[in-house]
């Protein structure tokens, strides 16, 4: 072979030379100086505090479950729970008296147990948290509140499913591990979308190696929701639009996060490691409100912040990458990504030329020819037990398609089978660290942030997650 | 609105305190000292250096070109150039002297004037550049011989194209930039991907304000090469794959990068600051060996560090967004991804559950309903001039779907009528800058890098570029 001229040579030694900054591109300050902005110590345990992982609910022969939260949210997962077999609502909260009341007339109405109402203060709920018949505590208030309310409620001997996020803070996001692990008590995000049919079947092909060697995925909240976020009905006091007006985070991609971590074994034999994140200019809420809100409105004395596309760029210790999306305030079909990449293969959802195209897929040997397959027959094969066994249940007793119900149903299942959660705290606080990371990011001008390891060293085991097997609902007696 | 705990009161401070440390949550070194790795100081031009932002090119009355390599893509390419009305290949040169012996009977079998041959040396290609009826200079030789060559054929007074990259160190596009500038000769990437159907579609919506204040737009070149990589005959002397043997870098985002850069009106009005990368683990190309093969074969000493995946997040002056992707070496389709965004709308190309299905689209307030729609009739609307003028030849003319010979035609009619180029030697070093710069980043373990202002300034000023308004080939006489 030709003698490289003296360009290829400077690219052998290329990593040498950069750090050394010999280069005559004058790399600045020596990188190999903390690149990453490092995360706080991680808080010790205390003496006696153990690990939650693998630790299985106990039996509860039936669960009895208390919400905090009637929105719009709140009120329809509470139908959700009240139908799970084996599950009662007993007690219902929210800041508005009148809602509780509404709420457990619907109940009553459906001929179910009517539940004890909680409500007409900020801190009603801690009074229902007192409650011996309460086993489990779902939250659905807005942001603001999740960590407070979660924490308490873990301390009055409950377990939790919590809304995302459960807390927007890293300092927040240790509490809650460490008082899981306190409490001996479990605290999972409300992640339906973990439970999602396409997500699961993407787990069960990574899991059986139709991608190979994992290098990447893909996901996100990419959901317009200009026209609520302004509406006056839809968020109590427009708790979620006031958000956009305080800082730039990626608030809510845990939706599109969490199936990627799942099939990458996060915490699970894999952890992530570092993120770095940015932001574009805020324009979207801006251009709507010119377009479309009367000027007498009040949100024109708002000053919108938050970028409307947030991109963090996360690592893992095993060396892949997963990208993170939030945008909620521009124009677009929905979409949470939901892509996976290897060595053998890829997937990605939300394909097709029109909404209701589906995913496509490319996987060796399968597949050969450079060109996508549709998804719909792997995601068949590979459908996961949960929707074998009632996915039509799900869709007619739940929102998004079906996966909340999924999710209630699963919960149920898993507490009064006395299992382990398929979703637990760390995964919870892992899935949530970006809210807290990307304003670490941002505000360092798009440095790597450290990601903490809540696990405190449990990640580097494999165990299962979601990729469950088959086990029956207790019949109820 | 009832009281915010505490909580939201620290995000109102949010940027405050990340920067100064108080948080909890411990932000390490303040990030407000140099967060981005700062390139080096721009060069500074010599006396009586001019820019050549808006220098037409000198009217020739026919086009004149020398090649110099011809593989794959120089042999290709040399037919397409010998069929652009007014255009004649007069000499063409590899470093294998019968090459330059077939492809001068090819054209000479076509009916094309015979060209002057050059070859058997490395310098070969030095004679050639003395000859006087050589106006333009097209350079497709293996990526590491580009800046010489190319910086030779300024110096020599010739115009030149060159395939991609122009050059892959910062202070070697420096120098073609000042070359250029002090040759008052033009050098252009041979950016075939910006004169795409689609891309100009693109362009041309953007402009109009389809898309409102476009916040953000990614690319890439998602290209599965490994067939071709392993091959023996297709890459002399494997120069690509051992390109994956020395460094990680984005090494051919380009082909994505530039119509995303066009549609941003990057140097036109807006221009690229920072530049943030991470690469996954390089898996693709080992597997790929393990599985096809055979344990003789002399690829089998070299081991692969350029990550499969390598993901660029660039932001820009305006608050934009730029992901750039480079992955060759896993089973894909193809995609260059080219999707753009904005306040009031969005397209994503190479949409489709098969690969057949081209882009989406979803514009306000032609849309609404937050489904998309087909690009098709967008495509149609929004149309160039130059597919509309020689769509139906560029496709029977040229490769890549015609795009190939829409650039070869563009360039050659404005030499011949004496205009401004479409894509200047400032685009060509912004584009190419993320091969430096990706491996200065992924040495700083992912710090954002400063992206160097090759315009020296003029990137403010609002200017036209490949939004061109129609003309005229001069007929040849």
């Amino acid at each position: 072979m030709s003698k490289l001229p003296a360009v290829s040579r400077r690219l052998l030694l290329g990593g040498a030379l950069a750090t050394t900054g010999a280069l005559a591109t004058g790399v600045g300050p020596a990188p190999a100086a903390a690149a990453a902005v490092t995360a706080a110590p991680v808080p010790r345990r205390r003496p006696g505090q153990k690990s939650m992982v693998d630790v299985p609910y106990a039996v509860h022969r039936t669960v009895r479950v208390g919400v905090i939260g009637l929105g719009n949210r709140g009120a329809g997962m509470t139908t959700g729970w009240s139908v799970v077999p084996g599950c009662t609502v007993t007690a219902v909260c929210d800041i508005r008296a009148d809602r509780a009341k509404r709420v457990a007339d619907g109940l009553a109405a459906a001929g179910k147990p009517r539940p004890a109402e909680y409500g007409g203060s900020a801190d009603a709920y801690t009074r229902m948290l007192r409650r011996d018949d309460v086993d489990l505590v779902y939250i659905a208030t807005p942001w603001e509140f999740h960590y407070a309310q979660g924490k308490a409620a873990l301390l009055a001997g409950k377990h939790v499913v919590v809304e995302l996020p459960i807390a927007t803070e890293l300092d927040e996001l240790w509490d809650l591990v460490d008082t899981s692990e306190r409490t001996r008590r479990h605290l999972m995000l409300s992640e339906n979308c973990s439970y999602g049919r396409n997500e699961l079947a993407m787990l069960k092909m990574a899991h059986e190696g139709l991608f190979g060697d994992v290098t990447n995925g893909h996901g996100g909240y990419l959901h317009d929701l200009r026209e609520l976020l302004f509406s006056d009905t839809y968020y109590t006091d427009a708790w979620r639009r006031r958000w956009h007006t305080r800082s730039t985070a990626s608030f809510y991609a845990m939706h599109g996060l969490a199936p990627i971590a799942a099939a990458m074994d996060i915490n699970r034999g894999d952890r992530m490691t570092t993120l770095r994140a940015t932001a574009t200019e805020p324009k979207g809420l801006a251009d709507y409100r010119e377009r479309f809100v009367p000027r007498n409105h009040p949100s024109w004395k708002e000053t919108y912040v938050n970028g409307d596309l947030v991109t963090c760029l996360i690592e893992t210790a095993k060396g892949r990458v997963i990208r993170a999306e939030h945008d909620v305030s521009s124009p677009r079909p929905y979409s949470r990504i939901n892509s996976l990449a290897g060595s053998r293969g890829i997937f990605e959802d939300y394909a097709g030329v029109l909404s209701s195209g589906g995913g496509r897929v490319y996987v060796e040997p399968d597949h050969s020819g450079h060109s996508w397959r549709s998804f719909d027959s792997y995601r068949k094969e590979f459908d996961h037990w949960l929707w074998k066994k009632i996915g039509d249940d799900a869709a007619n007793n739940g929102g998004h398609g079906g996966m909340d119900y999924v999710l209630q149903w699963r919960t149920v299942q898993l507490m009064r089978a006395g299992l382990v959660p398929d979703i637990d705290v760390y995964d919870s606080a892992a899935w949530c660290a970006p809210v807290p990371l990307s304003v670490m990011s941002l505000a360092a001008k798009g440095r790597p942030v450290e990601i903490p390891d809540f696990t405190r060293g449990a990640w580097v085991n494999l165990r299962m997650g979601l990729d469950s097997r088959a086990t029956e609902m207790p019949p109820v007696v």
